[in-house]
């Protein structure tokens, strides 16, 4: 077989998250991205999805390093679980280096990868892979796209990234830098298409700055607490940068968000003066305080929500105070994030979030970012990755109207391995992945059957129906339900007589299978489907 | 005491939907709406929430009459309910009366309730209320605000509207009309407050039907599929002449559909010529046909989200095909939503919603409508209704821009009274409301305690230990552990070795209370925490 380029994704393409992908050319793997999903809301009791990263493991003598794109969670909160199980070099700029140090760290697991700095400006050789790294804008510091040159032609892969001329921290899209990297033409382009269902551009990080500096003007003398996320460095230095023009102090709550600003201003990424800083329960004139926190998603811990529920130990939300969320709805929170904000209005305040006023724009580029995109990278081949799949459709759809045929558009799915010699391209044979979910302490044990019976007790709940037999399966003595998330047993004095008399008619026929006549019983008086279980117990 | 009015709601203002108002005066009671509510997910299981109107049920030989605002089942959705406990009439336009009674036959109820059509131009005298509809541009036909007369002066509900000029079916807001009927002045204004938090006006349904448009002309060859709301017969109005317009017959898909098309055709509000309408599996050219739908919510077992999965009888989706979800997502809804475009792009059609063009409009005001509405009724006192509680809330906002002070509008919960003698209003007691939970056959009868179990049955699944043991309670025979959503329990052998050396060990303590000791043991080798229910079994 004549060596070919193979990419494979074992994350990012089923939904949102989790972003992996495999480069190999001969016996040798290069990986990008090594990312966590956050559960869908039909994964019961999930508290993380995890890409399948077993070919890695088994082929780890293979593995020439792992480079990373940015600090986001969803490209990098999975590698604690791989380096448990490889040895490895790990790639990234900085920040995002910081970032995984403090994950390996929290799992005691530092000594077992080492972390080497690749940013604009350098190239490493991994075998045969050459990879430079480019500057993106992205709502992360120091995220980068990466070009990957390869014995059959460069590959980009464009990262999260949107085209931001005024972005906050001043990094913008180098794009003058990825046509230096790509001249002599681009076989394959990963290109991120979260945003394929925007029009026009995404809108500048400026417009954010002066929303918030027109806000800071308005709530004169009023408190302002600001949520946002932990990772949006750039927004944090932004307020706090508003907080000193506008003679204000700031405040930090939540674990995550004072963990991140002390990592960001150690490694230089934000400029907080320390005169600046106070304790959340300092006493200070509302108006001369902006208490920045987290659970912009309105996650249940969060400081943000548990100011709304009234469970704040230092902040105490009430009349007057002007509460911004700035930072956009991740799907699936939307009921969290409504209920939070229905609770803070309720107890006298003022809230600001996103359909009021452009207190938040986005990280991921719209369609007119990915046109100009495509137009500087102009390649042969389009994998789109990222966002869900309606949006590589769309993604798709883009390409076709700057002139790449439909069929040089590769719409993957995880585990499909794209091929090409460098001038024509195909799929392979699919490798079979599971996504392997952390509940708790368990990781990979937790299946489909589990989520399943989860599903049903949620709708339904269960009875166990403890059936006293002789040895010759003769009821000796009265069948007792134990329930819960049914109906309340003991009040439902007809549903337990009925139940009993079912058993005692179903044993008396020598019936040893109860499961279905006692679920047709409770369907047929409730109409419901209660996980049913009868145990016979030999007394 | 001397005589007030009294106005309390029994739902409507704790979440979206329930809508039920009741108007006090004296001995006499007048009910408007009566609607469900569609449950929020973290309400387990459950299939619809009630208003409770426990009080009505109480009252009702005071009860002077319902009367409905429309037809949509968060107004007239909890009637049958109602009926089946008490004795009535009910007033409503007659599409909405042809909705109800629709439902009131499925239960058997019809004769129960007697129906009354009143509409705008009629007044009605219902003891001391004289009650005088007013057309309101809504998403369904034939709806109408109240003006309600009492003894203490006029009050103003509302119902859902839009201020559109260009409706489809020409049905505008009757500002005029209302300013005629509130001549000398209003006490108090209920208004809807769904869309508080959208900034201009609420766009005209003319748009919608360009956009539909410029979709058929762009459509041409392929086959169209539509899926809509049920109840938006204006909609389905327009698509039928775009389809008569462009030479395409109409094929209908999706049980509640079939039947509002019947409904709305037999009393004149749906204009459809016989031969238009083909039977779903009717062999035809694709770009000679557009196929109605249910599924604009990504309902599991609706039409469009059959085709999605493939399961639809009649319908196959694929390459060529445009979809056209015209309708917008309710929140709750997004997930099913995504996935169901997802599975549709998948299978090779291309979907086109609401982030790519403009193929729903809103059925409420927005900001600019609700002014025009504060500025047309200028009531004395305020009562924001419908929309969640931050929607109240910036109503008030926007009442106090039009001169409202923030002490004129009331931010009420549901069984709160407001009440006035026609120059003052307050606020009095509040009657204790519970959410009537609907699951199946029951009503009423799954309470907190059970969507609690289901909640935490939903997270970690359950088990039974049984435990042999004699009239001593000592340990007779090996402990056995039934579970389901928990782990794997038979694969688990170090769970389960660990479970039972527990068991043993509490038991020749003499201890009786294991569930504590087990639910420890599981959460420190698994962190999760299962519901734990031992159970002794005297053998």
């Amino acid at each position: 077989m004549a060596k070919q380029l193979q990419i494979t994704p074992l994350g990012g393409l089923g939904g949102i998250g989790k972003n992996m992908t495999v480069f190999e050319y001969g016996r040798n793997m290069l990986v990008v991205d090594c990312g966590v999903m956050f559960p869908s809301s039909d994964m019961y009791g999930i508290d993380l999805v995890l890409p399948d990263f077993e070919v890695v493991v088994k082929n780890q003598d293979r593995l020439r390093g792992i480079v990373l794109t940015h600090g986001h969670m969803d490209h990098i909160g999975a590698l604690p679980y791989l380096v448990q199980q490889i040895e490895t070099v790990i790639y990234g700029t900085p920040l995002t280096l910081g970032l995984v140090k403090k994950q390996l760290e929290e799992k005691g697991l530092l000594h077992k990868a080492e972390l080497r700095v690749l940013q604009q400006g350098d190239t490493i050789q991994l075998g045969p892979f050459k990879v430079s790294p480019f500057a993106v804008a992205h709502s992360i510091p120091d995220a980068v796209g990466l070009v990957i040159e390869t014995p059959v032609g460069k590959v980009v892969h464009t990262g999260d990234y949107k085209l931001d001329e005024t972005p906050a921290g001043g990094r913008t899209t180098d794009l003058a830098a990825l046509r230096r990297l790509t001249k002599g033409g681009v076989l394959a382009m990963l290109g991120d298409s979260t945003n394929a269902d925007e029009p026009g551009r995404t809108e500048t990080e400026a417009v954010v700055r002066e929303t918030l500096d027109r806000l800071f003007i308005q709530a004169k003398g009023q408190r302002i607490i600001i949520a946002t996320f932990s990772s949006l460095l750039a927004r944090l230095q932004e307020i706090v940068d508003l907080a000193q023009k506008h003679g204000r102090k700031v405040a930090l709550t939540g674990r995550s968000l004072v963990e991140n600003v002390e990592l960001a201003r150690d490694l230089g990424y934000l400029r907080v003066p320390d005169d600046i800083i106070i304790d959340a329960q300092a006493r200070i004139a509302p108006g001369k305080v902006v208490v920045l926190s987290t659970g912009s998603q309105g996650e249940p811990r969060s400081a943000l929500n548990r100011m709304a529920d009234g469970t704040h130990r230092q902040v105490k939300v009430g009349q007057g105070d002007v509460i911004i969320i700035s930072g956009g709805t991740i799907p699936g929170n939307e009921e969290d994030v409504s209920r939070m904000i229905n609770n803070l209005f309720e107890r006298g305040a003022n809230v600001i979030y996103g359909a009021l006023a452009k207190v938040h724009v986005s990280g991921h580029g719209s369609r007119e970012d990915m046109r100009a995109m495509l137009e500087a990278v102009r390649p042969r081949f389009l994998i789109p990755v990222h966002g869900e799949p309606r949006h590589r459709y769309l993604h798709r759809q883009l390409a076709q109207e700057v002139g790449l045929p439909q069929d040089r558009v590769f719409i993957l799915k995880d585990g499909i391995p794209w091929a090409s010699d460098g001038t024509k391209a195909w799929t392979e044979k699919a490798i079979a992945l599971d996504d392997v979910l952390v509940d708790g302490r368990l990781v990979g044990e937790i299946g489909e059957v589990v989520i399943r019976d989860r599903q049903r007790l949620s709708q339904d709940g269960f009875i166990v129906a403890l059936i006293p037999v002789n040895k010759k399966r003769q009821l000796v003595g009265e069948p007792q339900l134990v329930s819960r998330g049914f109906v309340a047993l003991d009040t439902s004095t007809e549903l337990l007589d009925a139940s009993r008399k079912e058993i005692k008619r179903q044993v008396s026929r020598g019936n040893q299978d109860l499961k279905q006549p006692l679920e047709q019983l409770f369907y047929r008086m409730t109409q419901l489907r209660p996980v049913v279980l009868p145990q016979f117990i030999q007394v």
